[in-house]
C-alpha cells in the first residue's frame, strides 16, 4: 500500500485486533515501508489460513504468509 | 535458504553481529521459514546500503531491504 500513513497502519492493525480472537490469532507487530508499499506483519497463530482469514475480513488480504518457526 | 536449521540461522546472525558496528547497524531479530527458504531480518541502521554491506560481507546478501519507518 503505497503512501500508507501511520494512522492508516494503526487503523488496519486495530481492525485485525478487533477480530483476531475469532481465529485464535494474536497480531504482535507490523512494520511499513510507505514508499514502496510493503507491509510486514508478525503474528502468533494456529495456521497461515487463520491469519489470512483475519486479514481478508479486516479488508487487507496478505500477498504472502510464511510460517517462521525459527527465530533468533 | 531452504532447509535452514536453527543452528545455521544463529550462525548467520552471529556473523552479522560480529561486524555490524563497522557500519553502525544493530541487528535486532531474524525469523526463518525453512520450508520455503525465506528469512526476515529486522535491524536498526543508518541506511539500507549499510545493512546490505554487512549481509554481503557476512556471506548472505539480502534479496530485498526495505526501510520501515512506520510500525505499530
Amino acid at each position: 500500500m503505497n503512501g500508507i500513513s501511520a494512522e492508516q497502519l494503526n487503523q488496519a492493525h486495530q481492525a485485525d485486533l478487533a477480530i483476531q480472537s475469532e481465529e485464535g490469532v494474536v497480531f504482535e507487530h507490523a512494520w511499513a515501508d510507505p514508499d514502496e508499499g510493503v507491509i510486514y506483519c508478525l503474528s502468533d497463530a494456529p495456521s497461515a489460513e487463520a491469519v489470512m482469514r483475519i486479514h481478508q475480513r479486516a479488508g487487507h488480504p496478505a500477498d504472502e504468509i510464511h510460517a517462521v518457526p525459527l527465530e533468533v
